[in-house]
């Protein structure tokens, strides 16, 4: 079984990557990755970008070179993947049930600095059995459901389980407190009552555990909608915002928040026009190329409109009035993803260009190491 | 650069399965297999079914040791991931402009017996370019728009595309014609108007290749939503449905077509309850396992109800009135995808099960060749 080969050869000029293609702008990924790691040493407060979105071990301790203190995942196989790359602390902000699944959490936690999510006590009592006899440690962050209504306990059940888990032998670390739907409230005003709303349940948790007698000690949580909030808040003390890197359409369409640092489009996949009507261009990337489930892609200084064109293709038009003429066969397009992280995962490789999308030229190219780590 | 592990060894029984897992029901897809190549045997029309779908050289072959005369792809890379394979006959059903692109197209038609699709001037000049010199033949086909609005030249155009085809010494082969919106609209007498209305045009297409002095040796195109329409139309010889293999929850979605053979589920994401409350449970797949293009999943034989629960999760919640009780933690719960194409593209391992889903054992396990072969 084979990976498909890389789009790109390094020092190729950027008319010579293939399409579709997954293209970083490395001047602009810097500027990003330079000022959220401002934001958090400025704030007092640690941050541990989500991998799920990149899903690079290169990327990874590219962030924790620049001050972060490790990685979130949310799959095991995701940070299997990126510990066989070198990242050596990893947290996995999500829960594990299944049986052989804990056997090899078991393991990883013998070859990096690792932590997990539970929201159960069955799942406290399989992870603790897991760990039993392995010699290995594991940092236990019990989740609330702070808005989001997915995953989670209640605050007020937080410290029944933070006490199951410290019964257990198993160390706790904290409250896991992610509120993912805030990230996408446009306006700033809501998405900062949905985190005061959050931090207000949080501290209703953290209280519920030291009634139990036990230390809480870390709150994490927050993307990069509403990482300034939880940063505001005196209560988390640690971020997990991962999009910055990139930054994504659906991301830029909020309105900003005041006093958050701004991120710049990082993110493209390249494509070609390989249709021509009078009427409309056809480019070579469709919904296998990139992620619509947070709507669809934004043409990349191009004033024109981008239509569905199924999983292979893109239909570009003009505006009813004004905006661009529409390319010609054979044209580069410049796409901006919808949503990153589902985007990455359709693709095998990173084509890193330096000096701009238009006269750069290929300065790296990365795998993508947890592309399709499921399980 | 690695490929995720397979999520299952040969003879587990299907409990053992890792989740989330993209599992076949092999009995299904056999009876959906014999149904089809019987009814392209018993209307006299040949069945080159679209493997863009399964994109797994081991189900073409099986389609053609059934009677397929081989498949058809949209992208260059997923024809050389199934040469690769040892599939032998191959059709690109769509364009390709890039020179680069099409220097390989000259290479792999003197591996495999390959056609490719053309709808522009620059198109066949590049292809017949690239192939010059190569000593490899390639057929051509023209496309032409009848009623999808993407690629494709006007029926009326068809003539003039076809000479210059010849002009350049390549081989004409005859009318691509697929009417891709057809296939999902729900009522089927609407199916069959568009059909009708594309029959028309694919009959103007052919008078416009006759008139300019070339035969057309064959209309090709349909799908899974309208086969049953061009197979009776008289002038389509070749049927490219790919669908009807696995059958998806958007396929099975449409009214029945009167006289087509009935198709059954034979694709599953298996997925586990990884978080409980008491108002709804998570299951372990999301959107980067199954694809929402088409829209949501259906959990398959029991009545809930399924919200998108982002990337990595799955919401369940039980009907206002009736239906199913939520499942435990723990729990298997198996999934109908919305759209099999593009969620077969964020797999890389088939697991084929016989026996049932329930109480049978994994009897396959095949890598899926062309996933990522976006380029």
């Amino acid at each position: 079984m084979s990976v498909p080969a890389a789009p790109a050869r390094l020092g190729d000029p950027v008319a010579a990557i293939d399409t579709p293609a997954l293209v970083i702008d490395l001047d602009a990924m810097e500027r990003n990755l330079e000022r959220m790691a401002g934001y958090a040493l400025g704030h007092g407060v640690r941050l541990r970008p989500h991998a799920k979105m990149h899903k690079s071990a290169t990327l990874a301790k590219l962030q924790m070179a620049a001050g972060a203190v490790g990685v979130c995942v949310q799959k095991l196989g995701e940070a299997e993947a990126l510990a066989d790359g070198g990242v050596g602390d990893i947290y996995i902000s999500n829960e594990v049930i299944d049986v052989a699944k804990l056997a090899r959490v078991a393991v990883l936690a013998g070859r990096v600095r690792l932590a997990i999510a539970v929201d159960s006590a069955l799942g406290a009592d399989r992870l603790a059995a897991a760990m039993k006899g392995s010699g290995a440690s594991i940092d236990v962050f019990v989740e609330i459901d702070v808005g989001q209504g997915r995953c989670g306990v209640a605050p007020a059940a937080a410290g029944a389980l933070a006490q199951q888990v410290v019964a257990h032998g198993l160390r706790f670390a904290g409250l896991q407190a992610y509120h993912g739907r805030a990230q996408h409230l446009r306006d700033p005003q809501e998405r900062a009552a949905a985190i005061r709303h959050a931090v207000t349940l949080a501290r209703a948790a953290q209280a519920s555990v030291t009634m139990a007698g036990i230390a809480c000690p870390l709150v994490t949580g927050a993307g990069t909608g509403t990482f300034v909030h939880e940063a505001a808040s005196g209560l988390y003390g640690e971020l997990q915002a991962g999009s910055y890197l990139f930054m994504d359409r659906d991301y830029a369409d909020n309105d900003a928040t005041p006093d958050a640092p701004a991120f710049e489009h990082a993110l493209f996949v390249k494509s070609q026009v390989m249709s021509r009507s009078t009427s409309h261009a056809v480019v070579d990337a469709g919904h296998k190329s990139h992620a619509i489930d947070s709507g669809l892609p934004r043409v990349w200084q191009r004033d024109l409109e981008f239509a569905n064109g199924g999983d292979e293709h893109g239909i570009l038009r003009r505006h009813a009035v004004g905006g661009d003429t529409l390319p010609a066969l054979g044209d580069t397009v410049w796409l901006v993803p919808g949503h990153c992280d589902p985007t990455v995962n359709l693709h095998d490789w990173y084509v890193g260009v330096r000096g701009g999308l238009y006269a750069g030229r290929v300065e790296s190219i990365w795998p993508i190491d947890a592309r399709g780590a499921l399980r």
